[in-house]
């Protein structure tokens, strides 16, 4: 079970990275501040796309910098790519190879940007192209579903953010994310049961805000990908605006609420579809108040602070679909129709 | 029938809005001109936010302009808000009472931006901390499910764009869209058989790529307000890279693929997913090739060029969410859960 292993060996890849690639991250920090940067413009496809969206809230609350995610096809098959003054351009890949995100770094190399890549393969065509390289350290990533370069990748970022920010603080809390992994990952016999009451769902919402937007749309692309179950990851204020319409009584929602900033906007819309629609929930949270709405919770360590949240809570959530594969007889290891590299223009 | 009404206004509208607004607009292409803008940031929600989406592509690959999309949160919820230097900053709103679209655009306007809303109502709050209006002239939209405002903001950022560009032929091509909206609209008839074939789905995916990225999520939107089918809008890049595991033999997919620089791309998807996976297909085209590949063809005019080909593909698309929402037996006008104007922060 290369899956289930891959997942399991997340919190010692993490403590590794915090070790080996902190004084590569500070040159990288010191670099960027040296530029005269106004914003990131971030390529990533996939899972690496989900943690470009965790980098959109972690560097713009705590580093002040707004960030655009990429359409690659603008620069792939459009006439002329825009134009990128002042932006620091950032490639996120696991594998380095999809021709459309290496495009977009070659593009911002060609007119001056700072061009950064975060990736697995360092002697890759995207790092190649790149300025700086990040190398998230995550080992060979065997399973086609990513588990351990997602985590690598939040890690990465993580440490970027609390080396611009200067904040010992950060480099203090960032020592613990490894305990916190190690401890949720014992939660994995009681998820291993609860999924069995979802052997027969074929669609789900998952619903996430701030930085665990990003944990919402993993989540549900885990789900996607392993269980073949359509599950549709949303802000809770998106949601809102429409596709709650789609819920009824039963309906299963997964959410991942735990403490902070927009825990309580979240605590709100949990509310609303346990005590209006009578949603089924599963939630991910470390507060009482939210676990104890849902039909089947998955807490998270208490001392965990918001902006790490994200590198902790997708670890249920990986147990979470890795289950449910099993729970509805499909291969883990090698899910149908994709492959682990997918080169797209 | 209101929302019918509403669908079918939509050419005299846009007609309308060419002529009454080219002036205003031609001011605001003045004034982002003579301003020092690298980037736009754009804040929406719900349709609203698809017509950010085909902003994106049409501002990036005509215009030269990069665009982030903004994560309302960070302005609404966290610390500090992003730096936004050098930024246009953008509203998009029907209704323009959203407080968390009004904290982005007040944000900009404290930080010295230019500031734009774009918005059906004048007089609304979102109108007030902007430096620029432009209204959209959709008149009163009734209907809970917007779709003449969602076609007069994509016809106002088209026309931007025209402005900004300074290419007459641009002007000459907008004049065209109110009569292929028309002989689209003529497909009416077609589409209430045609949608027959759905009754008992409950679930479908919808892509579309480069300009009708926009178009897959605003129909995958309008099927999931009216007909409560979980639709889930993807580019036809990011779908490789994962979903598409989803879909197996009879799987529906709706697909948004115009003649235009993604054709290519979007046909070699759509071969895949018919001669490798027995896909069940609706295709919106004005291409023999993809529309020939489909159980049921949705064919468009064969003139509209590429950047304006969202604004015409998407109303076979509301007729088809329509049609099928009256088959599924629901409420065209009052779908559950949701309101006209939703206020989230």
């Amino acid at each position: 079970m290369t899956l289930l292993s891959e997942i399991k060996e997340q919190p010692e890849r993490i403590k590794h990275l915090l070790v080996s690639q902190r004084r590569p991250i500070e040159q990288v920090a010191s670099a960027i501040q040296k530029h005269n940067v106004h914003y990131v413009f971030l390529a990533a496809r996939g899972t690496s796309d989900n943690a470009g969206r965790y980098a959109n809230y972690l560097l713009g609350a705590v580093n002040g910098l707004p960030l655009a995610l990429a359409a690659p096809s603008l620069f792939t098959y459009y006439n002329r790519p825009p134009r990128l003054k002042n932006a620091l351009v950032i490639g996120v890949s696991q594998s380095g190879a999809s021709p459309d995100i290496v495009a977009v770094l070659e593009e911002g190399k060609r007119q001056g940007c700072l061009t950064l890549s975060i990736t697995n393969e360092s002697n890759s065509p995207l790092a190649q192209v790149s300025d700086f390289v990040l190398d998230i350290q995550a080992g060979k990533e065997k399973a086609v579903a990513a588990t351990k370069t997602y985590t690598t990748e939040l890690m990465t970022i993580a440490m970027l953010s609390a080396a611009l920010s200067g904040d010992k603080k950060r480099w203090d809390e960032l020592k613990h994310v490894a305990g916190w992994m190690k401890s949720v990952l014992k939660h994995h016999d009681f998820i291993s049961q609860a999924v069995q009451r979802y052997r027969y769902i074929d669609q789900a919402v998952v619903l996430g805000r701030g930085y665990n937007y990003a944990t919402a749309f993993e989540w549900a692309l885990k789900l996607k990908e392993l269980s073949y179950i359509i599950a549709e990851p949303y802000s809770s204020a998106d949601f809102a605006h429409g596709p709650i319409a789609m819920v009824e009584s039963g309906y299963p929602v997964f959410a991942v609420a735990p403490k902070g900033k927009v825990f309580h906007s979240m605590l709100e819309m949990l509310k609303r579809l346990k005590k209006e629609i009578s949603a089924e929930l599963v939630v991910i949270s470390n507060e009482k108040r939210a676990l104890s709405l849902a039909q089947i919770p998955l807490s998270l360590p208490a001392g965990a602070p918001e902006w790490l949240s994200p590198l902790v809570a997708i670890l249920p959530a990986q147990l979470f679909a890795y289950h449910l594969t099993l729970a509805k007889g499909f291969d883990t290891e090698k899910p149908r129709t994709i492959h682990k590299v997918t080169r797209t223009k």
